[in-house]
This record gives structure tokens, C-alpha cells and sequence, in this order.
């Protein structure tokens, strides 16, 4: 827990969305590719690390999703605090949103493909997802040995922002917000949709609001809660120098 | 588990002491001081996933100590392999054997003040430990929040090997071998001495004995066991090219 105290707040955690990733770069969906990170989200990572230990920020946990640019950061922001020897948890149900049959296309070839206003839609609507995988594609992750411990018929073969924010919010009532109420200060290292999702759900947003918040990549995204769990404040922890 | 299989084995793990770190290279007494990798012991953990790789080696859970050059072999491994996303578990009582009072003495002088003979009976005898550190000093465990979680009275000021082994084994009962049970095939990143009393243990060698064991780091160490957890083989798994 952060030394800083304020009134009105009970708990505290830290959100943070992963680095600049390969396919950020070259305008790919990625969705639930095991893209790396970059060197610059390598560095975007790091940033936040120094940025969270001058803060003097002391983390119980650590949670993360299965895929690797989320788990990285996490990895190199903990370095940076020299906190790398706590317990960390690494879960599907944080994985980036799951664009179905988009994922590994260019982002232009997609929109030559089934038009603008058709991908438009895809990324911009709430309740709609992309064409789904079939279940014998290799790209479903039924067949990923990442997920083997997940029922088959949880996973999925596409999801709009909606289907993200059921598995999310899931995760949220049933593993973090008990180990919040229990004490621990959390970092969760996690993508530009699970996020989305999560703030949705704290913040009562609106569907039509929320697909317009972009929340910036490697920036450590603070809230801080009342003991029953409402949000006071929140806030991006940003170099001051 | 590898898709590598031979008669009367039912359980694989594999053990991997951690590449270089600072103070293997300036010679002093580390123990649980949180030094980090040199450059040459990222890159003997970058090779050891290499070849955990290219021997298909899957892992279904990893477990290390709470020192980061521990950890970050364990990272290093992973990350090679593809495997960043397993389950990972951090525990005290994988540590390295806790040299007391001569944590962070050179190795050179400590024999100039204590003699030779002395330092050589601390370093190699199994049951005598070196001073013990005051629990008021700040190089206590029992100061460092990454040990908060475990009762004062249980951390080390000072271990004999015997020591060490104690809680090395208590782990290993309490929390691999149920695992190993379960089927997982386990990586094991840790220490010098916590490697050295496991083995012990496992192949049940004397006390007189174990002392002359120097299990090489960076190396993974695979131990085949039977449904009944006897040790059937061991073997370092070797670049062969």
C-alpha cells in the first residue's frame, strides 16, 4: 500500500495497460495473439515501475492475464520496484478482448475486405462482436494447451466488448475484489479492453460511453475505494518531472 | 511433461540452479542477500530455456524462491520456452542456505579475520552454522516485508546446511509432492544449497558426502520418479550439438 493517505479511502489498487506490443506497431487485431512487447513497451514498462517505487508503492499481489505482453509488463514493472518476490496470478479471464476470425488480419486489409463502416462496427459497437472461429480452427483456444484448464464451452471463438466484460467482471466479483476487501494493495497489469471493462463496471459507464475511453498504454491508472468497494477517486500516476 | 518417455518412470521435474549473480563474481557471501544476475547468468538461463525448448519440455507449474536472480531465472526460462503464462509460486523456504552474520563479507577477508580452517568448517561441515545475525539487526529477515507473511520465530538468523535442509524438505512435502502427484511436471529454480539439500533428500545421500556436491548452474537437472516418488534417474540435460 502506497504511504499516502487520504481521507475518504479505504483500499487502494493499480491498474496498468501493457506496453506498446509488435502488433500495435504493424496494425494487426490482436485480440488473444501471444504478440511480444516491443522495446518501447519494454521502456513504457519500465517507466512505470520507477514511476510506482519513487511513489513509494508497495504491492500484496500481483494479477495478470495468460498472454505474454500483459505478464511481461507486469514482470518489468515489479523489477523496477524491486518486488518481484510477490505472489502473482495469471488468469484468462484479463485476456485482451477476443476478435473471432479478425485476429492476425491487418487492420486496412479488413476494412477492403468487409468495409469500413462493417469494421467500424466490430471495434466501436458494444453488444456486436466479429465473425466467430469455428471450434476446429487452431486459432480457437480450446486447442491452446495455455487454456486446457478453462471448460471448453467458457472460452471464446469471438466476443464484443459486452462478452469481455461478463468474464472480466466474473473475475472481479469472485477473485479480486475478496483479496481487496482482505488488505492486499493489487497491481493488475492487464489490455485496452479487460480494462475498459473493469473501469465500465467500477465507474458505471455507460455502454455508449465507454467505447470511447482509451485508457493510455504503460501509464500506472490509480483507484482508490470507500471499505464497501465504491471508487473516490482515480487518477494516472504521470511523471511530474 | 516431454513427450520423451522410458520404462519405469511415472513423474518428471526438472531443478535449475540459478546463472551467475553479482557477488558469485566479486566472491562474497550472498545467502538470502536479494543480489541480481550478471549479464553471463541471464544469458546461462536464456540457454537453459533453449534447451528445455528444443527438448519439448511443457511445464505445468514453476515454482522458486523469494530472491530475484531465482526468479528472474525462472522468468528467463519460461519466456524461452513460451511458457510465461504457467502458474508460478514463490516461497522463502526455497532460499538459499542463510549464511548469517557473513552475508555480504567478502569470502577473502572473512578468512583473514575468522582463519581459513574456520571459514572452511562453515562453508563445509553439514550440521555448524555460521554467527547468527541479532535480530535487531536490520539484515534480519524478520525486517523485510518480503518475509511478512511467515512467523518471526520461523526465519533464519544463521543455517548449517542441516537447517536449510529442514525447511527445504518441509516444502517439498508440504507442496511438491503433492503436485508431483497430481501429475504436474514441475521447474524448480533455486539455490546452490536448497538444490543441494533436495538431492540429498531425493537420493538420500549422507551428510558426509552431500558437502562435495556442486550441482553447476544454469543446467536444468531432470529427475525421473516412480508412482511411489523414488528417484528412478537423474540427468543434467546438456547442449549436444
Amino acid at each position: 500500500m502506497s504511504e499516502e493517505t487520504s481521507i475518504g479511502y479505504r483500499y487502494k489498487i493499480v491498474f496498468i495497460r501493457h506496453g506498446q506490443s509488435e502488433w500495435n506497431r504493424t496494425n494487426r487485431f490482436t485480440g488473444w495473439m501471444d504478440v511480444d512487447l516491443t522495446e518501447d513497451g519494454v521502456a513504457e514498462a519500465r517507466q512505470a515501475g520507477k514511476l510506482l517505487r519513487t511513489a513509494n508503492y508497495h504491492f500484496d499481489a500481483a494479477v495478470t492475464s495468460r498472454l505474454k505482453r500483459a505478464i511481461k509488463t507486469m514482470h518489468f514493472v515489479l523489477e523496477e520496484m524491486d518486488q518481484l518476490w510477490i505472489p502473482e496470478y495469471k488468469s484468462w479471464q484479463l485476456n485482451e478482448r477476443h476478435y473471432g476470425a479478425l485476429q492476425g488480419r491487418n487492420k486496412a486489409e479488413t476494412a477492403q475486405l468487409f468495409g469500413d463502416e462493417q469494421v467500424r462496427i466490430w471495434r466501436r459497437s458494444y453488444d456486436i462482436a466479429p465473425p466467430a472461429l469455428e471450434k476446429e480452427d487452431t486459432m480457437f483456444p480450446g486447442h491452446d494447451p495455455r487454456y486446457a484448464d478453462i471448460p471448453t464451452e467458457q472460452l471464446p471463438a469471438t466476443e464484443s466488448l459486452k462478452d469481455t466484460e461478463k468474464r472480466v467482471i466474473a473475475y472481479w466479483e469472485e477473485s479480486l475484489v475478496p483479496k481487496i476487501k482482505q488488505g492486499l494493495c493489487l497491481l493488475v497489469a492487464a489490455h485496452g479492453n479487460s480494462l475498459r471493462a473493469l473501469v465500465k463496471h467500477i465507474d458505471q459507464i455507460s455502454a455508449d460511453k465507454i467505447m470511447s475511453l482509451e485508457i493510455p498504454t504503460g501509464v500506472p491508472l490509480v483507484y482508490e475505494f470507500t471499505a464497501d468497494l465504491k471508487p473516490v477517486r482515480s487518477y494516472y500516476l504521470q511523471d511530474t518531472k
